[in-house]
């Protein structure tokens, strides 16, 4: 069931999050090839808008980080937007300190990039307390930022990609926290795009608020042997303390057993989405 | 069971995060009132170190809001640290946008804020896409900072507390994104400086990697009627893909349900730690 590349018409317009070099194009490389088209997007919101309103076929999102965790907003937007969720991968992400050249240690007062790399390198960047943390919508738009406004005293944190596309210099290579640092992808599409099905599906519900429903939510897979490989919750608005859940399971949708359990579930939670049945791109 | 405020001896030292002004230090003095000496610190590691080395004898950390939700960093360091939970407070939190006089929004190119803030007012930020976010480490240390750097063409995101301590203007008030903007704190003091007891018990635990573990540890619950408020995972450095889960108990660990559920648990459970079972003060 583990697919090499999802095999998609040629030139599909694909929009992902962030500029030329963002690790969120290479993951759509490693799905799509090369016969793709790539439409950068300012922020993940505008991934799922383009494909909405069918500025692109496909959107590539990161959802899952092994260092920083998930990607919350992301999770958020899933449950927003009726698109489909059409194929998983994953990527090794090696950050690294990007500078103008000329740049040494003593001129940056500064360090660009986007929230969940910063707090990738969190070790490193503690040994700089007087750096300024600058948030940024993206990690290679952080390069990009620091080129275009010629900025000397600061620095990005992106992949090596984006320092070779704006021409800037790696001062410090391989600056996250721990080597395992790899990020999960999600490939967005409209409903019906692609036929469902594979070797994930992934689900968000929210549930009364009553004791032991949680429990009773992960029986419905339990007793078909399904399994549940994450969960996540997040916080409802306007809802203080009640929560929406996130799940993956091990689980074809098109199964017996993972259909069963679906229309279990819907007995006990008021809201539930599918938000998509794939495969997983290796 | 509710306790209006925690008793302690007049003068305790209470480390919270950030300066004054911050929400941290309102929490600080809904729980312990007016008799405690507060003690700023940078970071909330910083919190738990104060509170390890002696240098104060409570701390007190966010840990979770209802818009942005859990306060991730938070829960990684209480698996760390060797501390104890004693008490759990919530506030709501009303941000606004602060700037030095006379500052109107034509001059505004930055806003300051902690990650939490900046996340709580999406939408309000939304509406300004020029503006460049400027993570901080805390609400009212941007306004300080703005405050001391004499930053004009910034603003902070920050209680109108700060805003009054560092004699600055508040150019729009309640720009949170929800009006259900509430921020739940823990207390910490080192093991056995409070006796531990509580209507919540907050444990965090791993699990073996199998179908199905997860379902039989939420069981070890449910089968003693023991709600589960609250759940939690984050990922393991060095183990990409694997968890560790945190949960809040409504029941006391004194009581015999907590203590056979906990004994149960740890028999599916290689790692268990017993954050605190504490009172909650309202």
């Amino acid at each position: 069931m583990k697919k090499s590349i999802l095999e998609v018409p040629k030139n599909s317009k694909v929009a992902y999050q962030g500029e030329p070099g963002a690790f969120s194009q290479q993951a759509a490389g490693k799905v799509f090839g090369a016969g793709r088209i790539s439409i950068p997007c300012h922020s993940p919101e505008d991934v799922f808008t383009a494909v909405m309103r069918k500025r692109a076929e496909f959107g590539v999102i990161p959802i899952e980080n092994t260092l920083a965790g998930s990607i919350y907003q992301n999770f958020d937007l899933l449950a927003r937007f009726p698109l489909a969720v059409v194929a998983e991968t994953s990527l090794r992400i090696e950050h690294n300190l990007i500078v103008h050249r000329g740049v040494g240690f003593p001129q940056i007062h500064q360090v660009y990039s986007h929230p969940a790399a910063l707090e990738q390198c969190s070790r490193f960047l503690s040994r700089f307390k007087s750096l300024e943390q600058v948030s940024f919508y993206n990690t290679a738009g952080s390069v990009k930022h620091m080129h275009d406004q010629g900025l000397k005293h600061a620095a990005a944190i992106a992949s090596a990609d984006a320092a070779r596309i704006y021409g800037m210099k790696i001062l410090r290579r391989g600056i996250e926290d721990d080597p395992e640092n790899y990020t999960r992808f999600l490939v967005l599409a409209r409903k019906g795009r692609l036929p469902q099905g594979g070797e994930k599906t992934s689900i968000v519900f929210g549930l009364e608020n009553q004791p032991g429903v949680l429990f009773k939510a992960l029986s419905v897979f339990a007793l078909r042997n399904i399994d549940l490989v994450k969960i996540e919750s997040r916080p409802i608005r306007g809802k203080p303390w009640e929560y929406l859940f996130y799940m993956d399971l091990l689980s074809d949708i098109r199964s017996r057993e993972c259909s069963h359990a679906l229309r279990h579930l819907r007995e006990l939670a008021p809201y539930l989405k599918i938000l998509g049945s794939y495969p997983v791109i290796i």
